[in-house]
């Protein structure tokens, strides 16, 4: 990594000339305080940095330009940032003012969208809901689909390989991505845009910078998969005794619907508790605990077809009556109306936000095998209460793919703000090491940013580090592209 | 990379001395002449090569020794094999005899099928059939399938980043794979055979050594993606007028059928009049030209579903009969039993086999975008006549995945030797040049082996051969894996 050298403010004054020479001088953006608050600080508020300038590149020509004018100033380093809605701060600077934000939200084109083909071709700084809109106006679907998805950019989306609530069916946005086009640490322009969805010529440098969160180099366009709209779509709700009994009911899902089965989130009563008491408008369709009180997890089945929906209802209710024959499920239900449907992903999609009104609260994005799950979570709960006496566990996730958003809140009555302060750290730790017992993963959607790269150092097997070191050090030599993220030092 | 070093007999004698301790000796072959035969010529026979032996090892361990002893040894380099059923010649040693084979069919262990999970874990050496097997045992599905399923290994499969007839709904390996346990080029053991469906946690390694074809790294294990087995299968027929009418057909059988499509094959006319000349027992189920004598195209349509056989049929009829009536379709037939439909795909798998009775030919791996195929195969067509007049356009493949085996036989009574002789460099290059022209690929499933270096040299851009040859260098700095493969010198 080269280390930030001393500049003179003359020579910055000249890297800045150029900068507004190569993409007009009213997108590169400057300012002391908070002038540049929305670009240096991330959404969650845990990183706070200050910027050379920001830089909007408007065209991949411009971008690469960007690039090579940085390379040649010494001590100069680029932070690319989509929509600054990424959860582990990977796309904000630091504090030396030696770093360019290069903002891709000017690259906003659609640049092909190709029926036969089933694939559209799109510039990195368009929203994910664009990239929808856009596939759904030929009536096919890009499902990729997050909370964020009106102001996350493509380009974001792809740099950190995000998951979501379909990827059971479509897989994340690696398996949605054909094609790339990048600007590399040599400020070269690369393009595989090609919409092939097999092309066996060489290393799969495609999925190298998906996910490498603009380390190795800036996604400036990319052509993705698309599918055929479905016809029919039927969202159920079903508890279930145990979390084991919630993997048995997917199983029993998967091989009724296979691809028809597109989602499905489990969410224990705490976390629906915590909803229902911080939004008076949503209500669980079913009670949260069973007879004699016993807490039940909740699950959110969305399925889809391009065949007809009251068959697929049909369909639905027959195998969800099997679940509860079978004592996998305890009780369901199916919505009557879209807007019965919609109020269940509300439901779910609230949890989060029921959180922060609650209070501080230490978050965790875990990963286990299925096959795992319920002893994780048992196993976790155990350790989590021996730290914390008390804590709240609001468990939720999406279960189809092994993914928990596995997040306590204080215990009932505590101080938050101490909470997160006083044993994040020691949670944090404790939750991954016990994801780790169970092959688990400490970061299955959301990615390592500023924020989880001492857990990579420290949990990613040696070899696997060694050889990303590598690479980096190969594609990356002089270290120009968004250090301090991802990679230890 | 290593050049290779002139060594001594005693010294050779004592690697070999060491490679026995390692494996045992009965898993080290030498030998004259024929003896290594198997191991050192491909099966079609292009590339014959002499090794200095032939090591089985029975572990990932062994593995790894064998790895870190070669390492030691100067000039010896190591060419890593699977079920020697590659079309490309990347598993045959050099005719240096300073290469050492590393066969990985001892590594036989079905290490783990979790059902919970969907997933199987399998040693590289299983033969991919075995793996299938290993699935159906418990109801699941593995679907990756070849020609080749009953003798090449898994492990070939994933290094090669292997395609087949199932890619349209279920991709090619490297989709299907979760996680591998590799030996690097060090002779560290890395294992990722986790089974999770989602982990951010750093560059995508994984997909990196699936496709590089022994050259990064030796793959010894893999946790590969099950299914559930589909309920119902119906294969169809039809025929239509133009291969533009073929990629509409497609278009609305995935609107219609979305996932339950799960194979899409289309060949020329000339294809199957090949195949009935030389299979008396195989008959097109349509005819092969209209009325007025115009040839057509075939297609199979494979679909699956979890749902009823006699329900997935009638809609197939209600499909096919809406694109007779939009005039996409010429004709259809339904198999009436699973022997007809077995039939149908006797047909496609016979292509190849009718091409080598009728004589040597020029075969091609191209892919295309699905919206361009037609405009495609209407260039290359003209550009090869131009050059062989009245070569055969033996023209079929995964027309759902974009690529074609655009193969060519000498024309009609002309000699096949001399054909293939004189015009195979010239032809390649042309429909190679015309593919790339449309966007497309000169390798679609094949990939680049020793037989396709040159082509990758001359149609790879720029950067990505520079990247490529990056990483090599990155994570096999001293060329000890598979060189004269894939990369260029």
């Amino acid at each position: 990594m080269r280390a930030p050298a001393p500049a003179s403010n003359i020579e910055m004054s000249a890297l800045l000339d150029d900068l507004r020479a190569i993409v007009g001088a009213a997108h590169v953006l400057t300012g002391d305080g908070d002038a540049l608050l929305a670009w240096e600080r991330d959404w969650r508020k845990r990183f706070r940095g200050r910027s050379l300038c920001v830089v909007l590149p408007g065209s991949a020509d411009e971008v690469a330009a960007v690039v090579r004018r940085c390379a040649r100033e010494g001590g100069v380093t680029i932070v690319p940032q989509g929509g600054n809605t990424g959860l582990v701060g990977g796309g904000v600077p630091d504090e030396s003012r030696r770093q360019v934000v290069l903002g891709t939200k000017r690259l906003r084109a659609v640049r092909r969208l190709d029926v036969d083909n089933q694939t559209i071709t799109v510039e990195a700084g368009l929203a994910l809901q664009e990239v929808q809109a856009a596939a759904a106006d030929t009536g096919l679907l890009f499902p990729l689909s997050l909370a964020s998805e009106g102001s996350c950019t493509i380009g974001g989306n792809l740099a950190t390989n995000a998951g979501g609530t379909q990827v059971l069916r479509f897989g994340n946005a690696r398996e949605l991505c054909l094609g790339l086009e990048v600007v590399t640490a040599q400020g070269e322009l690369w393009s595989s845009l090609h919409g092939l969805r097999k092309d066996n010529t060489g290393y799969d440098l495609r999925d190298l910078f998906v996910g490498s969160e603009g380390t190795l180099g800036i996604i400036t366009a990319a052509t993705l998969r698309l599918f055929p709209q479905p016809r029919a779509g039927v969202a159920a709700w079903a508890t279930c005794r145990t979390l084991a009994d919630a993997v048995a009911l997917m199983r029993r899902l998967r091989a009724d619907f296979d691809a028809e089965l597109v989602g499905y989130e489990a969410m224990n009563a705490a976390s629906l508790t915590l909803v229902e008491r911080h939004f008076e408008a949503l209500r669980a369709p079913l009670p949260l605990a069973d007879a004699a009180g016993a807490p039940l997890w909740s699950v959110l089945v969305d399925l889809a077809s391009p065949h007809d929906e009251a068959v697929l209802r049909e369909r639905a209710e027959a195998t969800l009556m099997a679940a509860l024959e079978a004592a996998e499920a305890v009780d369901i239900a199916l919505p009557a109306s879209e807007s019965q449907s919609r109020a269940l992903w509300q439901l779910r999609e609230a949890i989060p936000l029921a959180q922060g009104v609650e209070g501080l609260n230490i978050k965790h994005d875990v990963g286990v095998p299925l096959s795992a799950l319920a002893d994780f979570v048992a196993a976790a709960d155990e350790a989590v209460e021996a730290i914390v006496p008390g804590a709240r566990h609001i468990t939720f996730g999406h279960l189809g793919d092994g993914n928990l958003h596995y997040n306590l809140q204080a215990p009932a009555g505590g101080d938050a703000d101490e909470f997160l302060a006083r044993h994040e750290q020691a949670v944090n730790a404790c939750v991954h090491d016990v994801a780790g017992r169970f092959g688990g993963t400490f970061s299955a959607e959301h990615g390592i940013g500023r924020l989880k790269r001492a857990e990579l150092a420290l949990r990613k097997p040696a070899p696997a580090l060694a050889m990303m070191k590598a690479i980096k050090a190969a594609l990356d030599p002089h270290g120009l592209l968004n250090p301090g993220v991802l990679l230890p030092d």
